[in-house]
């Protein structure tokens, strides 16, 4: 049977340990391609670079496997690997990550390993994104691999529907399960720390703290919370549809005026 | 009666045609806080600087009005603005634009000017993104002032539910009223202009063409190519509703491996 192809990225750069463990799993089940940012591109969203060019760098070259770095986000990369190598027929799969920290709840909006998988999906192509919710320097990813290399599995066997992909989170430590789960609300409260630079000129460092907002059962927080790990399955459109017929009569009224 | 505050913001920089517009029409409505990109930010969808230290400058002070501009993107604009005038109470009304070409359908969630939208709606306020459907470089933000201004005034008496924010898309030339819409499916197919520098390495402009598909009456593609502004009222969260119990069966499944 013919392997499967695997296109693999990430936002925390080709440096991190996230997508070097997922390269290794990748490489387990099919051929890979690696695009992945050549610098750490954290909360870079769905952002893609059209005012400057591109670069990519390959880096290393063997049997089933390419390794190549973009100096863009992690939207780019996947645009650039579609042009480069996908223009016939898609991977079977993109995977993006294992991001150093979480990606649940309201991060998926910053997320620039979720804006990787978002990308991908609209391009047609199966994709998953992998969050460990550890942020220690250090963070073990070896309990997260059996369940990245099963729900990989599982996708590489089943695909996903057409626009839907994965937002997968993992907690760290021991894993009780699996739990599909709902997006949870929360938003970041943020501050910025203002520090006055040897030329006597302000400047702001970005901090915050993450605040979940009525964690409810179902959704993928209390999930992580609870141990389990959290999938997501996500798409694209914004549409407040329970609003619409209010606002239909809302901008009646505007037009008239 | 007291005036409203209102923060003004945009992607295209304080440099922009749009953003002039938009602050001319603030103006009329109420107190003015500006802070604008120093420098284009296109489709720099939601992402935050984190990494580096954001700047900011105090360009003009007058009664009602301040401009500032910081060197970060639409979102560090909103976060910004929020720590350093909003920390006891939001502004009355957030405005994102004009941007100079559409934000309709899937261009949201690349669009900088959306992701200032959406993040001001997260820390609470009420807040608008607009832009004009009109790409050339002299493009008449004239025919769209009477709907920005009557949705600013809408939306400054009305207020927005909580977590919703519209996107409002402009279409250029004579318009025939506004209609309420759904976010049309459509994506990006993309191609990369692929050059070699002086010194004989490879580098890529991304180029691309928007694919509409399956438009139908209801949403903001087909509003704007019928003459009309579209208004789609906007949420964050992108789980996929439809697919959870699918998805359920389908984990319980990949656990038993």
């Amino acid at each position: 049977m013919k392997k499967p192809t695997i296109l693999v990225t990430n936002d925390d750069s080709i440096h991190a340990t996230g997508i070097q463990v997922l390269i290794s799993i990748a490489r387990k089940l099919g051929n890979v391609i690696v695009m992945a940012p050549e610098y750490p591109m954290s909360g870079k969203s769905h952002s893609i670079t059209s005012n400057t060019p591109l670069r990519s760098t390959l880096r290393k070259q063997e049997e089933g496997y390419v390794e190549y770095t973009c100096a863009g986000t992690p939207v780019d990369c996947v645009k650039l690997a579609q042009h480069l190598f996908f223009k016939e027929k898609g991977p079977d799969l993109v995977v993006s990550g294992i991001n150093h920290g979480s990606n649940a709840s309201i991060n998926i909006i910053y997320s620039g390993t979720m804006g990787a998988a978002l990308e991908s999906c609209l391009c047609g192509h199966p994709a998953i994104g992998f969050s460990l919710v550890d942020y220690a320097a250090d963070a073990d990813f070896s309990y997260a691999e059996p369940y990245v290399c099963k729900i990989m599995e599982d996708v590489l066997q089943n695909a996903l529907p057409q626009g839907i992909c994965l937002n997968v989170n993992i907690p760290c430590g021991e894993i009780k399960g699996i739990k599909v789960c709902k997006q949870a609300k929360a938003f970041w409260h943020d501050a910025y720390d203002q520090r006055v630079d040897p030329h006597g000129c302000d400047y702001f460092w970005l901090t915050g703290n993450f605040v979940p907002e009525n964690a409810e059962n179902g959704d993928d927080i209390s999930a992580l919370e609870q141990g389990y790990v959290s999938v997501v399955p996500v798409q694209h459109d914004l549409t407040a549809y329970s609003y619409l017929s209010t606002f239909e009569k809302r901008m009646q009224d505007v037009e008239k005026r």
